[in-house]
């Protein structure tokens, strides 16, 4: 069973300002739990059903604590509607960006709202093996639950650093690759195998100018038909793939 | 005002079996409203804002029935939960699929559940000038809400075929590419210029063994990091991505 006092805390969590405050957030689903188990992340609490602790018995000694419930009361306090076999309340890890090597690939989200999008980033960031994401502070967080689920397991992989764009941009001696809907074509770039930083707009209103005038190529993925826009996450999905099949692996 | 009678009609038009029923289905969001009311689909009814109307007199002439309405009672009928404008109900079109032109390409859908997925593709297949999709019958339905939602004004130029697809497949003379884990690289297919069919499966099985006969060539995306998989959507734009750069437009 999951306590009062643990139902309230969990329920907490679904906000910003409580996991800020408790520095916890907390990992659902039968998949992304394992994963976690299997990293080196510290467990603060992993609630679990039955069939779940039995399954991966070894493996759940890792949570510091450890209890047993229901599906139903999983769902009752996480964000899963249904299907759910674990919840790990897990420690907020303390990240510190350090200036890439010369050969990495940084993504730069400039207020990136939506978390479902931010999840999808996350994902596609870990699939081509780039494992910082600078982001804007009014970019959604990176532990709301929505992003979390988004991202599958690759939240333990890549790491995200809320802080003021412009100094950092400013002080990049790097190619700085900007996604605008008319600058040159990524499938003509010729990009470098050198790495940089590849920076991704606001749904609704692209980079914004301040952080544009530190873009030094502004890169576009070419339309053949005539639908406006892509999703962000495509985009980067996109840019990623081309970066990628240039620089090698 | 929106009489008791439209209410219920719209609110009916959540569910599948009730579009089926009354060959209709709604469009909702000030943007797609505009793109759908500048085209030529044949408009039953439509439902806005004084200042939607106002801003848009001539085009809104379009509707066979026009009536104002709050925003509240748009939110109350539709599956937007904020900032509706305008919400249209519309015919759903005959679409029959004729084989295509030998340098089209041709999208089919095995089993995609998820319609935020489905919206997704019909908007990359729309940017990447695809005009066809074939779907499996336990594909999600096009004219789900949430569907037309994710697909933004693409839902319009871009043509979903409901149908089993093994006869389709079977009595295809084209290249019939499947995305799957294990393939060719994408980045070194060298595909041809020629078009064909792009097999993508379900979220959670991947393309069916039934199917999967049918496919000649199995394609990959190359990973460079440690995600286990990309979403289905992601994996249909980056492959389109991958045969309009070598296809040319």
């Amino acid at each position: 069973m999951i306590s009062n006092k643990w139902a309230k805390l969990i329920k907490s969590l679904h906000l910003k300002k409580h996991r800020k405050a408790e520095q916890l957030f907390f990992v659902e689903g039968e998949k992304a739990v394992l994963e976690l188990l299997q990293s080196d992340w510290p467990v603060v609490a992993l609630f679990a059903t039955d069939s779940f602790l039995n399954q991966h018995t070894a493996l759940c000694q890792r949570a510091a604590l450890l209890q047993n419930c229901s599906a139903a009361e999983l769902e009752k306090v996480g964000s899963f509607s249904s299907n759910d076999a674990a919840l790990a309340v897990v420690k907020i890890p303390q990240w510190h960006f350090t200036p890439p090597a010369p050969t990495d690939w940084v993504l730069v989200l400039d207020s990136i709202n939506d978390p479902g999008n931010l999840g999808t980033i996350i994902r596609i960031a870990d699939w081509y093996g780039i494992r910082h994401i600078l982001c804007s502070e009014d970019t959604a967080d990176a532990f709301n639950p929505k992003v979390i689920a988004a991202a599958k397991g690759s939240f333990l992989r890549v790491q995200l650093h809320y802080q003021p764009l412009l100094p950092l941009l400013q002080a990049a001696n790097r190619p700085v690759y900007g996604a605008y809907l008319g600058g040159e074509s990524v499938h003509q770039l010729g990009l470098p195998q050198s790495g940089g930083y590849i920076v991704l707009g606001n749904e609704a209103n692209g980079i914004s100018d301040a952080v544009g005038r530190h873009v030094s190529r502004k890169i576009t993925i070419p339309a053949f038909g005539q639908a406006e826009s892509l999703n962000v996450g495509i985009a980067c999905a996109i840019i990623c793939d081309n970066l990628r099949r240039l620089g090698g692996a």
